[in-house]
This record gives structure tokens, sequence and C-alpha cells, in this order.
């Protein structure tokens, strides 16, 4: 398989003025949700509001403090600052550093109201939030999540771009996996096609090669194991990872040899729901609505049991993020927001079926990102 | 150079027996600092006290609840139980599973003391934390850094064994890259070569390779970058990852060429400083007592404004952690202790050196587990 990158061009590169936005209306949100400000953590959020990420998330406290009317400020340990200082997002932001044996809260603690309440990035580090809670006991925290899932939900239309470009990248990978031996190979070895060849289109970074075969499939979190795969099993392939920064998710269920008739009965129940949750999406309608959608294809088929997580999940800078299509999520679709819609059946010890897209939504309703077929293939 | 790991014996594997008296001693430990108990979350605490690490660590709620006196209990996402259960720990806890839709903080709730004050992992994510300070507003907590800073720190003689494999790895590592060329190629291309010697001699993960080349050399936490090394150049090697799951973390500063006389003469500083970090190893000595003593030598010499950072920080299961050779840390010194010593002169805008090894503690003093020379190589 060729190691190089097939030739396209590179995506728009996001500028000082894309990060000033993101940040500005980060800000806002949080005044308009009653917040004195957010806290921004390493990670995803901090990627996506500024651009930088530090080498590695240590013990060293970095963040972000956005409040509506006030210059964004970054608090970094004094050894990261010029890395900090390089990110694109920096020049719409202050530093301001601390040195090793200065305690990193006492430097935070004059950016904050003292009595304000403060939306904090879910994955900021426990350590971290208990010397804010310590160092000022009248401010209270709530998790980003909890407070402005849409932070991030939202994608503008260079987002969107990157992220049907890893969606393209991502189907061309599953056209070519369809070619590859799964009969008397490696769950594993299999796994590592799907990672070549997410690399080969482009990819930076994979996130996962699930490869479920048979029984194994049956185990929604399997990844792949030493099970040598055999003819008449029903595969589950789930695969994504970040191609210029932002995710593709896809899930396909293949078949080595031709399927029973209860295999096939069941895989065109769960493309049934998956194409049911996709209807169901248009703006204003509650994620959860695309949930029971689904679910209840399934359900009224009898397979409700088997059907053992939520439907779907937001993708962004991270393959795994708000907003998530569940039952009790009231939170409205809204166009520009990108997910997964991923129904599945799993009958343990047997096998199972997933079939997921990633869809953004429109004024029209659902966008689908990717593109190859549901139908069970055959492979060899 | 070979893709081949060198063949080597693979160490003693851990055993249930050997992760049941990890949590017996945490949970020992956090009662003996006043805890009620410890929440452990998916990260370095989890695979040193259970050997499970989660495919990926997300929203999701995964929390071991140790507590002394009682059995040890994993709450784990339904759809990861499966892999839980397969972790070498798990045969000596309980899993406890919450299915996607249900609050995972009332879970976990009745397993903790209402009015109890429980030790948390540090790199817990604050949502977690949020959740259960609003399902039990009486309970409180602390960051495990802070109340049992020794959860990890001293190393059994297992553990020892694969931190010394891991210092042997980089050692071979250290002595190969002495024979590439540096003069006329960029630092990032010495950085790969450094990440597959480490992976040749048996890591498994490589953490970071640092080539501060020139003035690059100035900013301890410059990576590696597109500046090509030219002859004259001082260049800090700074590198180190995870084998058999523990790990490495070396720096030797070398030359192309010869160095001038400022040049050796803050080279051999730096050495003498390192020395002296060590000699000042012994149990029941404070933490801050290696900074100070490696500090001395430094300021004494009239540079102390440019030793930016702290001597030295533990390593084991991650390659920076508890207990830090820092001012102000009390914390004594206790035999199977490991951590780095590692001083350094950062001279802005010109160059920069850095010398260090990881270091033991035995009830006679320190123990180096890197054993190539500090003199300054001169490379080609």
């Amino acid at each position: 398989m060729p190691s190089t990158h097939e030739s396209e061009s590179a995506p728009v590169p996001f500028t000082v003025d894309d990060y000033r936005a993101r940040m500005d209306r980060a800000a806002r949100s949080a005044a308009d949700a009653g917040l004195a400000g957010v806290l921004v953590a390493p990670g995803p959020d901090l990627v996506h509001l500024t651009g930088y990420q530090p080498t590695a998330i240590t013990e060293r406290l970095t963040v972000l403090v956005l409040a509506a009317g006030r210059d964004p400020v970054l608090v970094v340990p004094t050894l990261e600052a010029p890395d900090a200082g390089k990110a694109v997002g920096a020049g719409a932001l202050t530093l301001r550093d601390w040195t090793d044996g200065k305690d990193p809260y006492a430097v935070t603690a004059p950016l904050l109201d003292a009595g304000g309440r403060f939306g904090v990035s879910d994955n900021a580090w426990a350590m971290h939030l208990l010397g804010l809670q310590k160092t000022l006991p009248t401010t209270s925290y709530v998790s980003l999540t909890e407070a402005l899932p849409m932070l991030r939900a939202v994608k503008d239309a260079h987002e969107l771009a990157r992220i049907e470009a890893a969606g393209v990248a991502a189907d061309r990978a599953y056209e070519e996996i369809l070619k590859v031996r799964f009969a008397g190979r490696k769950e594993t070895e299999v796994a590592a096609d799907l990672a070549a060849l997410l690399l080969r289109f482009g990819h930076s970074q994979v996130d996962f090669t699930v490869v479920g075969s048979g029984p194994n499939g049956a185990d929604p979190h399997h990844e792949a194991g030493d099970r040598t795969i055999e003819r008449g099993d029903m595969v589950v392939l789930d695969f994504g990872g970040l191609k210029h920064g932002y995710g593709s998710d896809t899930t396909r269920t293949v078949h080595v040899g031709e399927p029973t008739g209860e295999e096939q009965r069941v895989h065109d129940l769960v493309r049934t729901a998956q194409q049911a949750g996709f209807e169901a999406v248009r703006p204003g309608v509650a994620c959860q609505e695309v949930d029971r959608a689904a679910r209840a294809v399934i359900t009224d088929a009898g397979y409700g049991e088997y059907f053992i997580h939520r439907t779907g999940h937001g993708i962004g800078v991270t393959t795994h993020e708000p907003p998530y299509m569940i039952e009790g999520e009231e939170q409205p679709l809204v166009p520009g927001m990108c997910f997964s819609i991923e129904p599945g059946v799993y009958l343990p010890g047997r096998f199972g079926v997933r079939i997921e897209d990633i869809v953004t939504v429109t004024d029209n309703g659902g966008r689908r990102l990717n593109a190859t077929p549901h139908t069970m293939a055959i492979v060899e």
C-alpha cells in the first residue's frame, strides 16, 4: 500500500480573526447563559478557540480565561510561553505566564470575578478545579457540556469543509478495505489495513479501527483482537480519526461470504433504523428525537434490548463530543451541527450490526457526510 | 535502521495479587491521611492500581472507588465493562456498570460516604468532579498530588526493574545517536532518529524527543523544529517514553565540533550541578534539598537567573509525576522513589545546556538508572 498521501488541496488555514471570532462568541454565549466567563483547558476546547495545543497536558496549569467585554488571557507555564505565543490565536489574546514554584491559582484568581459562576472545559483536570475552588471559594463552576453544550457544536463553513473532507477520506478507506482479504486473517490485521488506508487518504491521526468479527461484533466497544476472521462471519468495521484537525467516524457491517436469512434481516433492520434517525434530522428538533426515531424501528421489531447505546455523538476537533443523540437530550438541532447516527443490534455470543454516518444539519434537514452504500457488502 | 526490536527477555507480568496489594495500600494510605477513600480516574493512577486502560478517555464516567475495609468497585460504562473485566486487576475488584442515559453520579454516590473527604486523581475530568459535588454536596475532595503524593511514588521491585530497563534502552539510544550526522540536518530529522532508536530498543511509546540546537536550546520546552543544525552548535537532546509500561527520560547536551571556552564552562557547571543534586539524595532528605543542592552550584557561579525550571520530577507509569524536586516540596525521599535530576542553564538567543539522569533512592543514597557519560560529546 503506498505510504504517501493522495494529493489534494490543503484546507483554508484558520486565521487570527477566526480565533478571535470564536473567543468572542464563546464569551458572549457564556454571558447569555448567566456565566461570568469560561475557563478553557488544554484539549479540544483550547484548540478550537486558539489553535494552541501544548506538547503535553501536564500538572502545570494552562488555562484560557474568557469573559464578555474583556480581552482573553491565556495563563501558561513560563516554560511553555514561547510555544503558546506561536499559536495562530495568540494574536488575539494576552499571555500571562507563571514560573515553577509560584502558585498558578493565585496568578489566575485576579482574572476571575470572585463571586462569579464559570463554565469549565469538561476535561480540565480535577486538580486545577480544586486549586481554583480553594483559592476563590466564592466562585462556582459548571462543566461546559452542561452550561454551553453548543460551544463547539455549530460548525462554520471552513470547519464543515474539513469534516466533509474527512468523511470523503473515510469513504475511500471503506471502498478500499472491501478489496482486502478477510477470511483467514486476524482482526488486528484488517484493523492495521484500515488504519493505513485512513492515513493514505490524508488522516493525520487514527483514533480507532474497530474490527468486530462474529461474536466480537456483539460487543460494541470491542476494538480488534487476535480472533481469526472466518467465512460466514458478520464483521463490524468502525473507523475514524482526524484529517486537517477534524474528525471522521464511519461504521459499516460487512459479511464474509453469503449471510443467513437472520443476518440479512438484522442488517436490514439496522439500515432502516439508521435511515429513520437520519430522516428525523431538521432544525429545531430535539436531539433525543433522532435517538427515538432510530430506536423505535429496532424496538418495534422486537430487538430493543439489543440496542445498548445511544444513537449518536457530535464530531468536530474530536471524534466524540456534544451534542449527543440520546433520550433526555432536549437540545434543539441547529444548522451546522455535525454528529453521528449509528444504531446497532448486538446479539451476545453471536454477531453485531452497526451502521453509522456523519450527518450535518441544514435548513432543509440532514445531509450525510458519508456516501458509501449501507447495503451489506460481501467480502472474501 | 532496523525496525525490529532488539531481542531481550520480557519483564515479569504483574499479577492480580500485585494489583490487590496496590489497591489495599492506596486505601490504607488514604485512611492514614484522614480520607474516606480515593476516586481513581482513567489514566496512570488506574493503570497502576488495576492494569486497566480504557480504549479512550471520554465523557463517560469510569471511576475506581477505594476505601479501607471495603472491596474496590470500578464504575464503568456498560459498553466498556467487557474490556474492563479483562484487565488483570479486575479479579480483585467488583465492576458496577451504568448504561447510557442513566446518571453515572447517582450510580457512584452510594459507594461514597456522604460526609467524607476523598482523594481524586489529578487528571480526573472536572466534569465528573462537578457531577459528584452536585450529587453529594456534603462530600469534599482533594487532589491526589496534594493528599497522597506518594501513591505511586515508591516503586516495588518489579516496577523498578522496568524503569531500569527503560533507562538502559535510553542509554543505548543515546550511544547510537552520537553516531549520526548532526551538521546540515534539521532538528526534526535528528528527533526522528532518536524516536526510531527508542522504539528499536524496546520502547512502545515515545513521549518526547527534544532536539534544541543553538538558540533553540535556550528554550527548555522547545521540541524540535525546522532549524538546520550547524557546526558550532550546542545541541540539547532530551528524550523518553514508555517501555513495558514504565518511563525513561534522559538529557545530554552535545556539541557539533569543538566548543568555545564559555560553552565548555557552562556545560561543566551544569554537570557539577547535576552531580550535586545526585549527591543530595538519601532517604529522609526533603525533595527540595535536591533542588537546592543543584541550584546552589549554578547560582554561586552567577547563572542562577538562567536556571528557570525545577530540578526534577518523578517517573513511573508516566514520564512526569510526583515527587517533584522543587523549592517548597518537603516530602522526604523514600527508598524506591524514582525521579529525574536535570538542572539546566539557558542563555536566551544563544544556547542551552541540560543534563538529566533518572535516579532511584536506595538505603545508601541515590543510584543512577542512566549510565552514559555526562561529559560533552562532540558530534559531527
